[in-house]
């Protein structure tokens, strides 16, 4: 028996998110089907972050347990002929029997990304929100700079967050204007429900003038979800990378 | 009546290309749809270059005619309610009765992207060739200087070319390596059918190596499709921009 660990690449918009849910298409589900396939073992993957229905990944981690023969490093390509072409296992090996991705210290890289400009962008309507409310990316940024670090994130949490505490640390918020896109790049050790696509949100309001930037300390210092913005959709939301620290 | 213009951006992946067939889905069968349901008359538009199946556009041009008061600046927000959201008018304006881009002189940019990494990336299936072969982008640099200036490109086009001449100005040919990306640029006065596909996959040969850059020269000289590398597939290649120079 040996654990393998994945790291899986998908495209999010045909699936109901992550986690197996009775008949419904998921990403751990395709991965199960396809592990099954070519092990003939009954096999449940276990992911590092639970992403939502339309939401994508550069980078989820899952691990799985198995006796094939096979070693950890083809797993990848074998899975990948077994999978759908919006979902890739982009490397594989062996880790530990009792490794988990989501029980180790990590540090998770998400981007939000804006589709900003006159007209919406059909090439990129599946992997960024559009807006064309003229946004400022400099008073985006001076607001994001307010997340850095360790704080209470609650406002900027979903009500519906199972967490014991709502303080997390925040190591990089970056906004940025790339061609037609406004790129919102937040990378930390861990993330309450929601919170990259409220911190879009907000971010959001404030570069479209709603709020000056200093109003994100404000709506940190609420400790309330009534005081930021709007959660934005799930389609802009990539998980990038996740960067395991321990191991 | 008036003749309008329209720059057009779309997905092509789900249309049978840009030209009317009876009962596929085309992005002409589209427009004439959207534009029909604004103005209430019997519309067909004309454009500028009819792209093959499953070729995405940033920038093709269309006209029609029609009798609306509607300002033609407003048609692009007007159709746009109407079109489905992997095509959409990004701007409208009003031109000459008997203008129309076809039959003036342009300047084309095309952008072949080429997905170059171990494994797929499933964020970018649509809109690139996935290939695993390494390639060396300043090899494929070397041999697209080749193409620079006026030639005959027989070679480089497909056989069902209706076009009465071959030789064609090709203003610039850039190979840039973005990411887990390859994008080659072409700009030209002209193409003919399947030319930019097909230099691309002469590059791509050239970039595994198979053939020395000055292959290319060897290439045009040879007048013969046969001399050239495959056809490259249609999803990685998109009509970036239509440049009118005169009007």
């Amino acid at each position: 028996m040996k654990r393998v660990m994945l790291t899986v690449a998908y495209d999010g918009t045909a699936y109901h998110g992550w986690q197996v849910q009775d008949g419904a298409q998921t990403i751990e589900s395709e991965l199960n089907r396809a592990i099954e396939e070519i092990t003939h073992e009954k096999v449940e993957v276990s992911g590092a972050s639970r992403t939502d229905a339309g939401v994508h990944a550069m980078g989820n981690l899952a691990v799985f347990d198995t006796n094939a023969r096979m070693p950890a490093e083809k797993f990848s390509y074998a899975l990948n002929t077994h999978l759908p072409d919006d979902i890739k296992v982009v490397a594989s090996r062996e880790v530990a029997a009792d490794f988990h991705p989501r029980f180790v210290q990590t540090e998770k890289t998400y981007c939000y990304r804006i589709c900003n400009s006159q007209f919406p962008n059909p090439l990129k309507r599946l992997y960024t929100h559009y807006s064309y409310t003229k946004m400022d990316t400099d008073l985006m940024q001076r607001a994001a700079d307010y997340l850095v670090g360790e704080h209470d994130f609650k406002s900027l949490s979903s009500i519906h967050t199972q967490a014991k505490t709502t303080v997390r640390e925040i190591t990089a918020a970056k906004v940025e204007r790339v061609d037609d896109e406004i790129r919102i790049t937040v990378k930390g050790y861990g993330f309450l429900y929601n919170m990259v696509r409220i911190i879009a949100g907000t971010l959001m309001e404030i570069g479209a003038g709603k709020y000056p930037p200093e109003k994100m300390q404000e709506i940190l210092d609420a400790c309330d979800r009534n005081a930021a913005g709007p959660t934005a959709p799930a389609c802009g939301l990539t998980l990038v990378e996740i960067r395991i620290l321990d191991e």
